[in-house]
């Protein structure tokens, strides 16, 4: 059985590409994995998922936990199976989603107890049910349980909560126990604050992990205050472990990210725009609402080989966002992920061929020439 | 060029199975036809509705007309182009929606004047008005303009409305013109009354249709009083043209009106059904609302190859639906358009093979037998 492993094929600058190896299958880096919240990656069949090029997706742990339930997944075979993906699948720890339920949730050093935006009913995350819940899901990259600090924190905040995810950390990694073929993540934290991300990163090297995920950004700080940050977090981790930033992004912010040495990425924003008209392609996003596209027999991206792109107009796209239709969902979704997966490969060569730099000029050249020009 | 013509091939008592023949393709009948109101079959990939095996789509004149537009479509190349979708498409005349407008409308010898639901504009439709949207659209089989007598009607009431129909299929067809590759069916209408219906057929054979629909039924009548008008009305009918009954229906409708006589049919019961959670298989419908389904690891149909049914359990489908998710309706609109599909062809088999009686017993008794035992 493969255990799982990470190997590093080439460097240009902090750029890494790679593969990340899992007994249900290899994950190219700089990877972008589809957020499959509730047991699918809205608006889209788990095929076409993997048609796009993804090679791994995330679950939500606090999502599946309330509905349908961890033990019951368990019971129909595991989340792969339940959702019918058999490639890899990463889960968060539930813990981001949890601390953002303000008012209906009680934190303390055991854990958190919350509310249920379901049915109401009463549930407690911890360290150790945290670990449960990803193995009954059949996780393949599982995530330790932390507190993701909110932004802005005072140093003196930031600290209290990146110790108690260090502490969280190490009762996550002995509840984890040996798992072969099976990855836990620990989470770097420490807010903006260098001392605090060095400190969190010592802690986490101290328990060992298969991976490491830098959490705590994208929360708000804005994409300078990121980058200031992945300018040396990435580099306080170990070289030969995966890095993974949690909760990103945008185009852009992806680039850059790979660009500071990070190798993994999640974001609902693909999906998401997807369902609400917005399309993102090389040209920067595309507003398909807009009345503009009404008459428009052009694709979104006539580069773009997605079969949203190939086969309807942005007339179409436009009347079928309008009248609500699923197909918009349906397409938009898949475009946007096709877009995300076309980047993920040009960073993957560019850095395998070390012209990142030039990839990057071309990324933001094409971007700043903006849409289509009118007809 | 391949004009518009049908074969019959086989007989079985009143039922016939045959090819209609059109520049886009052909039709195996007896035909199914999913329905595409607003230039899309609602959570369906036209080469996914391919996949389930229809020949044909029907697109609604009524709701193109008001969003996007005939004009539009008629620039942007068409509603095939449009929406994808190369195979032939059948358009209603806009007039059962528009009839359906009650306090929105009035109608007069002329035609129809209705206020649009899509943003309250005035809008026109005549015989010669849905003739020109039907061609702008590039339908390629178009449906005369008339008006669906509502249910119950006296008689009286009922011939004044089969008339000025009668009057506007004349308009229809000399508004129409000659088109070759595309057809024009006349609509019998007369509500349960056979002198109506025959009246109706004369005056549709005097003017002369490329085929004959059956109008007026699953209007609120019942089953019972639907067959008893299909007892005689498909016979009222050329023989040598296809049959068309309008709005049909439940899979035991529309058995019985194929042994009837009756060689198409479209309802939007499958793709609709397909959104609410309910499943229509060879046992029956199964609603996957109900919690039974919550631990069920067994496909919704076992013997059904559609991948609704390959790849998902119950469980997965009551709580894709009970979350609302986008895949809910995708999967099950899948299943339900392929059991239509695969029932048609079923049909078209036994009618080949001489065994009808044979095929709609058997489709009884296993409807009889219900759906799975409980686990």
């Amino acid at each position: 059985m493969t255990r799982f492993s990470f190997t590093v094929h080439a460097t240009d600058g902090a750029a890494r590409t790679g593969v990340v190896s899992t007994p249900r299958g290899q994950i190219r880096t700089p990877a972008f994995m589809p957020v499959g919240t509730a047991a699918t990656v809205k608006a889209m069949l788990p095929e076409n998922v993997r048609a796009t090029g993804a090679d791994i997706i995330l679950g939500n742990t606090y999502h599946l936990m309330l509905r349908p339930g961890a033990e019951r997944i368990a019971r129909l075979g595991g989340l792969h199976r339940f959702m019918n993906w058999e490639r890899p699948i990463l889960t968060d720890s539930g813990g981001f989603q949890v601390m953002s339920l303000a008012g209906l949730r009680k934190l303390d050093e055991r854990g958190v107890t919350f509310k249920s935006h379901v049915d109401g009913s009463r549930h407690e995350l911890t360290p150790e049910r945290s670990m449960e819940i990803q193995r009954l899901l059949g996780s393949d990259i599982v995530m330790c349980f932390d507190e993701c600090t909110p932004f802005p924190a005072d140093e003196a905040t930031a600290a209290e909560s990146m110790r108690l995810s260090m502490r969280w950390a190490a009762r996550s990694r002995e509840a984890f126990g040996d798992r072969p073929g099976h990855a836990l993540f620990g989470i770097q934290q420490g807010s903006v604050f260098r001392e605090l991300r060095e400190e969190s990163s010592q802690a986490l090297r101290a328990i060992g992990f298969d991976g490491y995920a830098i959490g705590g950004l994208a929360v708000g700080e804005g994409q300078e205050a990121m980058f200031a940050v992945l300018d040396y977090a990435p580099g306080l981790l170990p070289e030969d472990k995966p890095r993974y930033l949690m909760g990103v992004g945008k185009p852009d912010d992806i680039v850059g990210a790979v660009q500071r040495g990070v190798d993994m990425f999640d974001c609902v924003l693909p999906t998401r725009s997807g369902r609400t008209g917005q399309a993102l392609t090389r040209r920067g996003a595309v507003n398909l609402r807009n009345a503009r596209h009404q008459d428009d027999p052009r694709p979104l991206d006539p580069d773009c080989a997605c079969p949203c792109c190939r086969n309807y107009s942005r007339a179409y796209l436009h009347h079928v966002h309008k009248a609500q239709e699923i197909i918009a969902a349906m397409l938009l979704t898949w475009h946007n992920l096709h877009y995300y997966q076309e980047l993920m490969q040009g960073l993957r060569d560019a850095i395998a061929a070390g012209r990142l730099d030039a990839f990057v000029a071309d990324f933001h050249a094409r971007r700043a020439e903006g849409d289509l020009p009118p007809l």
